[in-house]
């Protein structure tokens, strides 16, 4: 595949630019039976949408989503399912002086080396803008996880800038701009003051992601290459601005000893969760847990020194709309991509393993920590 | 693919157990007309290969490579290359134990729930000796990229444990058991000296490696999914133990600012790297830098509280011959994971950009940091 | 990948149901660069059509088709191009009858037991609406290959029923509304007669197609499996109703001799071209010629005994819109097969084989059955 | 993948050249707990194996096949599966004059090409030796079918040259040297008699091969592109020397009527098969009938015009070893080719509609001409 499609077996291929007439995807692969609305896609869209507070870009888009295809009488019917999201509020006289010039940090200079041309119409394709398609995609892919085996995948923001934002419980996180799983109003007001105080400096910022599934069967993945960990990286490194990627204990393992970060096993469940969920490159059937580090924005206000087309020196500062903390709104895609990686997963197991004994059977999501473990009797 | 293929235009295939008769793969699309010897492989297969000092396993294996396929009068003939290494010392009675039980933080638990069945014998294919194949393909993909756009790809051990090893030049990497850029006597000592001590203790000890590729062409990637960096995060992620991959900058972008990371171009090339040689998921030109983080071994001595099949609590203490941190051997496997996502990307971009002007030609490999940025005309 | 995606460089996703809102396909991994318009596409849509003459369904469809994304300022930039044909003229009510029944010789039975439910509008995906988007998607590949290699693709009418159809040049093709490659007034009258007579008996009927590359690069496809030949037999067998596949002599090739088959070479080319244009999987540079035989539509007035969902007999006759001939509509969706086909290959070519002397360059078209074949120094 | 793998699920990935030092494959993908021995996958080789009979190449090779992964305590493990077959009996100097000059009608031509350089010693990769590792790989996809669904896969010589065979019962394929489906001593005598006819004129002939899968489970395939036929199509294409491929009535629907072709159903069953067990791209439970074209062998003993690597006319007269009717080794490989395409489509059908109600549980085989049809309730 030419680079534009995530999965092989509930495969998303995506299109569109910025400022095209439209963005969306074609998801092949997709289970039959399915019950499909698109009120759940637009549930998954709406999380991730622009203009919502002052502290993302004020693009407005309402990102309302058609189903072309793939669907009858309110299932899913197997075949592909193309969803379509129109582009209505493009301003690209605002991009004019980004035609020649390359903004620091951006793709703007690698797009123009790799194709000799580009779009550079509010980034054109490497918009964050783009992820949008693979949230709509991915909110199918976690209505049939749920079902499935009782999937739940959750993200929140850990930590913003400077700022670290404890863990409080699931039920903040969408109940505050930032998905902090927080319902401190000290620390809300903090990371509300911090972002005004950026946004007025005319400057950009990075943040810290995490994202967990639970009531994931154990089983999933692969022993070399395409390991569950390796595709979460893969599909991780695969959002716009993400520079890191960590399973479980991720980078504090350089420091462990073994006897400190191997799970040790009980008949009642794991004791620790060490690995994130995964070992050998296959789930262990407890929560998977995944952390991504975000850059900050390239596009900002504050003049820098770059070059142009001639390769002439140029200051650049970027006027247009954008989000001053890019990772503000990373917390739905991060979910996105976990969900798609598990469904791929989760469908190639049952290719492969589909009559093992406590194969990939909804039941079998039962190792998860402090749940007892069933007997393995060959 | 069923996930023991690494790469879509180089397909690396491997197959092999610990204590099979062999291990190997199968390298299809390798470009045609490539001078190849045996002894190229093996140079590579040594620098991994057990045995070579008192700080890794004492398995004794030559890891001697034949070349099946694919080769007429010492070129490449554009067929694959099927590359073969026995199995000479294993010593599978060690493991006897081990058919029972799961070792806390091996993959034993998930491979015999996957499977339904595991060769436990060494770790099956679960053990870092199935590295080796993968090792030997990528001596190919670094020879072929050396040649077309002098293309150095090097690691080395960045931290073992908690001592931080500083870089102080490659000349030093080869030259002592732990793939350290240092030379410096005292802290080569200080390495040894905490390693016997950690062997005695009969545990393990995680590590970081950092991976660096220079003279890479501009270009090289995908927009989306399969970035560049998304593909070293799934090759690196894909190699046993490691939990955390960071390009450029990593997990430091978190607290970055934008006027911060945002690498300036200047007319004499880019004047810094926070970026690590990727933006947007394509190459800049710039080297690649890469940073992983290794687990400790899960298989030490030290007792450990576990279950068996029948779901009964067992204590665990793995004999055996293993490494104390599998983290040493890991720079020549991190290297070769590099090559071979370096050269699918190259591929990949003659195939789809090969007449854009400035593509993937020799001479374009100049805009490493300065290196003068030749002026683009369309 | 799952099935609805052709090509692995220029890779054609297509969606879309017969009554569904829209049909269209994303094209990824086209070459950036590429002049292109919505008319280039529109005219081999426009071919395809159905409603042109009384001989095909009589379903009004303009089949405008809606460029996404993938163009900046007229020119593809390598990214994702979208095509959208939204539906026009369904009649949905038409199929009323046959969500409980299976027409003998249709897809109906075999959708309702792969996925559990089937969309019995028009046929859902099975209907032959669904090859626009492909014809779409190659009017690009056409037109890139015409200008690096100066690649004609181009396919006539050879059979209808048991009405033989001589080749008398490409130039009467686009003159008849059955792609016929002659301009004998009586034939194309005796073709009219045998249609009109075939649609009052409410029957249908076969057909057989001719497609033919010329201008073709030596070089392209690969030794085994995914030889040209075997991509080009997945890419004709992929068309709805296609039952056989020949390249070259095809099945004549049963009684030759190999004094008789094999082409002989001269300083002044191949002296015939039994191979059809390919030797070992790979293109020899000659004219690639491909046969197809496509049987009678399935959807016809006369009554057949059937089944319903309840296993109980019953009888069934289709109404309803739809083609007496299938094949009549047939020759530009296999020369768009061809077309993806031959990009696939040579976009492969370039990735494996870009620096062999003489590999894909545009000046190696040059093996043309007549044309002097230059000596080869190596 | 780089062209010599067939297959997404149950990949086989082949290597080897005809004098180099051996050829196998690799297996990935298999299901786990399949009981497996040496014995299973030689019985297969040995059908195919040269030197069984005075009609076929001399070359004495036992083909003897060494498993070297995959396998513990003789039951598949899920990973993959290497077969390494040594080349014995190599006698590159018979090729020595093949160097310079290419053999009208070989892949001699086109390998120089597209490669720049090609292994001369019988034939390289383009050898038909190359088809006994996938007939290895088959025996296992055999097995595996057998055991789910019942599946047999056989087929028979069923014309050489201009002598049609009759099909007289399965029993006669494995007591004739020709896989004739006739235990008539007149017409083995006749084919014995020509083919020592054939041998003396220094001449090759071609043949056509009919393979027959029965109690295939409903269900297997895609609607469009990779499709049940199109993917048999591919693999069938993919086999040395095939010129044509026909499923069901194959050409003959050409001057087919819809009311003659369409298959009726009935409560007991289809009432015909001239589809050959497909519709729409998708298996109907019906036996899947496939014929094929096999080309002369293009090594001749007849002197032949043709050009060296100069591009001055020469004769080529080929000595060596070779097979006068490759097709009289070919039903063996057209048997792999087609179980090989149908653990693929089993495999994937798992995955996506598992848990589709009828799916591909063993007992929806049921459908075969004559078995009466479940009644299908939603």
């Amino acid at each position: 595949m030419s680079g534009n499609t995530l999965g092989s077996l509930f495969s998303v291929t995506t299109f569109g630019e910025s400022h095209g007439p439209a963005i969306g995807c074609v998801i092949d692969g997709c289970p039959p039976g399915l019950a499909l609305l698109e009120s759940d896609i637009q549930f998954e869209l709406d999380r991730r949408r622009p203009g919502t507070s002052r502290h993302v870009t004020q693009r407005q888009e309402p990102d309302t989503v058609e189903i072309l295809s793939g669907l009858y009488q309110g299932l899913t019917t197997g075949t592909p399912i193309a969803l379509l999201i129109r582009n209505l509020d493009q301003r690209s006289k605002d991009y004019g002086n980004l035609q020649d010039t390359f903004r620091p940090g951006h793709a703007d200079y690698t797009y123009q080396h790799k194709y000799g041309l580009r779009d550079p119409r509010g980034g054109g394709r490497s918009s964050a803008r783009l992820t949008a398609p693979v949230v709509g995609a991915a909110a199918i892919a976690k209505k049939w996880l749920k079902q499935q085996y009782g999937t739940e995948i959750r993200g929140y923001m850990r930590q913003l800038g400077e700022i670290a934002l404890p863990f409080e419980g699931w039920q903040h996180v969408n109940g505050n701009p930032f998905f902090a799983a927080s319902g401190d109003p000290a620390l809300l007001a903090r990371l509300e003051q911090a972002m005004d105080a950026l946004r007025k400096s005319g400057d950009s910022i990075g943040a810290r992601i995490d994202v967990v599934a639970e009531s994931v069967p154990v089983g999933l993945g692969n022993p070399i290459y395409d390991r569950l960990d390796a595709e979460i990286a893969h599909a991780m490194m695969g959002i716009n601005a993400v520079k890191g990627v960590e399973i479980g204990d991720g980078f504090a393992v350089v420091s462990q000893r073994g006897s400190e970060h191997g799970d040790e096993l009980t008949p009642h469940g794991f004791a620790s969760n060490h690995a994130g969920g995964i070992l050998g490159g296959i789930s262990t059937g407890q929560a998977i847990s995944v952390s991504l580090a975000i850059k900050p924005t390239s596009s900002i206000l504050t003049a820098r020194h770059s070059i142009n087309l001639a390769g002439e020196p140029v200051d650049v500062a970027t006027r247009g709309r954008h989000d001053p903390c890019v990772g503000i709104r990373a917390t739905p895609i991060a979910e996105a991509m976990l969900a798609i990686v598990l469904i791929n997963a989760a469908l190639h197991q049952r290719a492969q393993c589909g009559d093992v004994a406590g194969g990939t059977l909804p039941d079998i999501a039962r190792a998860a920590s402090g749940t007892p473990i069933t007997p393995i009797t060959q």
